[in-house]
């Protein structure tokens, strides 16, 4: 086991700990368990010798104490939040790769640009139906409007948990930025991939040419009217799981299509349920509360397909006498990476003699973020078994070191 | 406002205020609404000089004091518990039917056979997924396996609830009946229609000339895979809530054909949720859980329509790579209600000049339980808007007591 191997595991096996649940890993965006992981990569990072602080919105840098350079620095991020139930290496692969490649650099600093490491909050849309609240909030960028998002156990907003974690919410609700864009020379993300590919092709590692952008609604209500089950003919009914399951199952169907002809989209209604305190086997259901999300890398396609399902809404509300109420759809824009850094990683696989792939991001990560403020940004991808946001995600620590080496060719490169 | 108007309103608004709940009223089976009812009704009985008590079902039954007469009597029952958030007289309005009844023939209790009034328990499905446990119970009906059905909470028993409310679970658990089909009569019952259909054609009261049965199943579990909803393809995906989707928009079609080709059914499914503590916007569903249930007054129908359920649903397992995890199907008869009983109703219109109309029972009733032990059983169904099972049940007194005069009718008919 080599120094870096065994920082890994230590890491790796103490943050799960310290978020274990009854399934998998727990870490609420602005919550406990994203709050202890801030606190082991600290008390690591104090046990390497590195320095940290935490900004006013309470993100996590971390540094080289022998570094003094000013200039705009290069920022290696990821974030410390999970999916309910989640797995334990989306965002804390990333921020233990920063973590690693500041140690790798000891005693050489200036072979690589100004370096900062960066974990950030609240990635996850799982908590307040918004992602990105940490990275878009450092930037300035966070709507006042989102902090009034409520907890999707309903109850709590995003800003009374983001003030209770010691966040300085009115200069988020006022749009403070901490960082403005030209304060950041790159931004760069490892974070394991959350599809099947890189693990059925068997590449360890690969360098990201864009990130998906996405439309979501965190609840529709599909409102009809409840009735006795056996009474009320099927004329009379106002159904509203029969409506819903009309509507998803039709926009499945346009999915299909679509694929066929080549466009690139995922669709997701990940949340789906009658109302618990009234329906029953024997009660017509006279409520469906869902989400639902579509993404892809093409702006166009994510409008148009949004613009579909609402038309599809439309016209089963007024074919099966329901209504549906909508939630403020939140609109994430797709984000091309940086060709510049790109090259870099690539060149780094290619002087390791072991050349990386390109592959798009299904998911959405920061680096959509800071891509999207003008900062040059670029992911290195590490494969994982088993998909993510789920307690079965199987990163293989020494892919986890492929890419940390990948990170440290880029940078030690110098500009191109 | 007369005698029996009043009786009527103090009881109907007493058991509503006892068992308000935030929407509606909620009188859980052999739980505190329905307890309360029981008691009310006891203390109202007591008021107006009647006998009343409970058997080891803890059912209740009156009488009139002064009829010593000990042939087999003739019933008039009908339930007294509510779904979650349900209305005041599905159920109530039959028991106190009985109970008008009973006070009509004061001092002249030879005129009509001997009677008694029941008041049941646990008729509704919506609590253990288990319709009519009172009357099934009472004739040694209820099947062992009954008892270890969960509360829709999850939490306890059937026969938890019933030793709770002073069941002797035991002899229910031997299936030992309280009364041979023989020692009664003749079952009546009261009830509101849950349906649209008198409220629409303009009928206070109308009798009832059959019952639907039903296969139910409480609980059928779709379990696909959860995944990042961004990351993984659609060909790789084992999206849960698609999966229904799909097989209840084909149902749903199926069913719309039968209809137009005349057939008898309906078909719901009341409950129908992804996993609370795991899903979220941004995973694809892994888990879906739904009821099922189809009812027809046609043994058949419910057989082979059940037949294509259960093949829609292999084939959507095979075509999506999800599983279907059922609980066991509850199965109940359809039940026809007793012609001669059904004539002296219909004759007791004729002699009040207000012809009554036959209707079906789209709904299930206990009375079908005491027609399928072979008891002679009859129906009145009094107008009601808004349906049932809901809290905007919406019934008339005055029509209430139009369906109290039919069966005092009815009953001093003689056996016609």
């Amino acid at each position: 086991m080599t120094r870096q191997d065994r920082i890994a595991a230590r890491i790796l096996d103490e943050v799960a700990e310290l978020s274990r649940d009854t399934a998998g890993v727990t870490r609420e965006a602005y919550g406990p368990g994203e709050e202890q992981a801030m606190q082991a990569i600290e008390r690591h990072a104090a046990g390497l010798g590195l320095v940290s602080e935490r900004d006013r919105f309470q993100n996590l840098w971390l540094r080289l104490p022998e570094d003094a350079r000013t200039a705009p620095p290069v920022v290696i991020g990821s974030h410390l939040d999970s999916v309910p139930q989640g797995g334990n290496f989306d965002g804390l692969a990333g921020v233990l790769a920063g973590l690693l490649v500041l140690d790798r650099l000891r005693e050489r600093a200036e072979t690589a640009p100004p370096l900062r490491v960066l974990a950030l909050r609240g990635e996850e849309s799982a908590w307040y139906g918004k992602a990105y609240t940490g990275s878009l909030a450092l930037l300035g960028r966070l709507p006042a409007s989102a902090l009034a998002l409520r907890h999707r156990s309903g109850a709590g907003t995003l800003g009374e948990a983001m003030a209770r974690s010691g966040v300085d919410v009115d200069a988020v609700s006022r749009g403070e930025a901490l960082l403005a864009p030209g304060e950041i020379a790159a931004y760069l993300e490892l974070h394991i991939e959350q599809g099947p590919v890189m693990v059925a092709r068997g590449w360890p590692s690969a360098v990201v040419t864009g990130i998906r952008g996405n439309i979501r609604h965190t609840r529709i209500r599909c409102l009809g009217e409840a009735g006795h089950s056996g009474a009320v003919p099927r004329w009379l009914r106002r159904d509203a799981v029969l409506a819903v399951a009309e509507l998803l199952s039709g926009m499945d169907e346009h999915w299909r299509v679509l694929l066929q002809m080549g466009v690139d989209l995922v669709m997701t209604a990940g949340i789906c349920t009658t109302a618990a305190e009234s329906h029953a086997v024997s009660v017509i259901p006279g409520e469906v509360a869902f989400s639902f999300e579509i993404r892809s890398q093409d702006p166009e396609t994510l409008e148009r397909f949004y613009g579909l399902f609402q038309d599809s809404c439309q016209q089963i509300a007024a074919a099966r006498g329901v209504t549906f109420a909508f939630d403020p759809a939140l609109h994430t824009a797709p984000a091309a990476m940086d060709e510049g850094w790109i090259a870099r990683i690539e060149a780094a696989g290619q002087a390791r003699g072991t050349p990386v792939e390109r592959i798009p991001s299904g998911a959405g990560h920061d680096a959509a973020v800071f891509a999207g403020a003008g900062i040059p940004s670029a992911m290195v991808f590490v494969r994982n078994a088993n998909g993510s946001h789920n307690p079965h995600e199987a990163m293989e620590r020494g892919d986890l070191l492929d890419g940390v080496e990948l990170l440290v060719g880029a940078l030690t490169r110098g500009p191109g």
